[in-house]
């Protein structure tokens, strides 16, 4: 068996996130796994470099699979790009080692939230996009982002039950930047918790619109409550940027 | 009755074009008059500055329509959009003389059609966008581009049937930018035929793709025949941007 790795792209809308389901054909993981076995005439397992929840984009995610195959790593991107469905493409990929894993060896990750900030409808950007209405205070989201950052438990920030699993992970930076009306969100992580930058957006957001007070994010994160975190932003925002090894 | 000029954007993927149509509720034109007619309770009638095919965008495209209202331009804005769907947006009205036209007070237009030279496909523009796979002569496109600049008789680049209607007309500038493995074509001119934009930009990717020479394009305009020209590429590359009066 052959080991390749590969960066896929996204457009997470009509998925229901990455992780194959039981009860549904309509995931990325299932799309890629089906499409490989068909190829390989074995029974394929894709690993990725994480879950992206239902809804969610990603421009660089990252995932593994062991193949019995005779086709070169171009081949195999050719192939599957014939195959696919025309939002979801294969980038590149390279044979690796047998021991690379895509989620183990994964050393971080970063994600991009965009939000409109306008009181008009952005057409074109609007399956990427979430808009707030309101003028955000970009200075005092920056103040409150800085707080944020750094190696915290982070467990108000994510809607996983409580389990004995350590809560605990480093933001190395969060970069916000405006483009006209519209606000990039850069989140780099060595790894983020289940919902957890929908929530850090969401809190925020809530501190752009002067619902809170930058010192309010210490509080939360030494509370380890969920419920004194911000409000869960959409999915639709949120795009998994690129994987680091 | 006031007139009011608006700006819209709109994605043309689901649409059957701008032009109001007995068979089809689903033309831009078609969604405006009901909705601005529910509005005023009298039949309102939308004046474009022209038409989209089915399947082309618009970033800027211009309309103007007499209404029987007290809102104020803002007002109408705002109720536009609260009941517009999510791929049409009204991003500007103003009241202006009853004699503005938008159509016929036009001076000008400029169109944008984006192609993606790539082997890979782009997930996150592929409705915005067609995509070349075979790398593309840019500099032998400019050069052509050069040759059906200005006042020609563009009847080799039109699908119309011929009619007594002039051909002529006056293409400014064709401005082509490289970005990455994107290209941009900015079509400005005084008024485009039906389909010209489209088969202007075939026959400039036939050039690109060494299928014609430079020279050609005098020859074609000068035949006068449609089957000279290139082919006609698909609508979802093409964007009007902004009219000009």
């Amino acid at each position: 068996m052959r080991n390749f790795k590969m960066i896929l792209q996204y457009e997470g809308t009509r998925y229901q996130g990455w992780q194959r389901q039981e009860t549904s054909e309509n995931t990325i993981q299932g799309k890629l796994e089906t499409l490989l076995s068909k190829m390989c005439g074995h029974k394929v397992e894709v690993q990725g470099s994480g879950r992206t929840d239902a809804g969610v984009h990603a421009a660089g995610q990252v995932a593994n699979a062991h193949l019995e195959t005779d086709r070169s790593p171009q081949e195999i991107l050719e192939y599957m790009n014939s195959y696919l469905p025309e939002d979801i493409a294969v980038v590149a990929v390279e044979e690796v080692g047998e021991r690379f894993h895509s989620r183990l060896n994964a050393k971080g990750k970063t994600y991009c939230y965009r939000v409109i900030n306008s009181p008009l409808p952005h057409v074109f950007e609007r399956k990427f996009t979430y808009r707030v209405e309101e003028r955000l205070n970009i200075d005092a989201m920056k103040e409150a982002a800085k707080l944020l950052c750094g190696t915290h438990d982070f467990a108000a920030f994510t809607s996983a039950k409580k389990s004995k699993k350590s809560t605990v992970r480093t933001v190395e930076e969060i970069r916000i930047e405006e483009q006209k009306d519209e606000i990039f969100f850069y989140f780099t992580g060595n790894g983020f918790l289940f919902h957890m930058v929908r929530i850090l957006m969401g809190t925020l957001i809530e501190v752009g619109l002067g619902k809170r007070e930058v010192f309010e994010m210490t509080e939360i994160l030494a509370s380890g409550k969920r419920e004194r975190a911000g409000a869960l932003v959409p999915a639709k925002g949120l795009t998994l940027l690129n994987v680091r090894y």
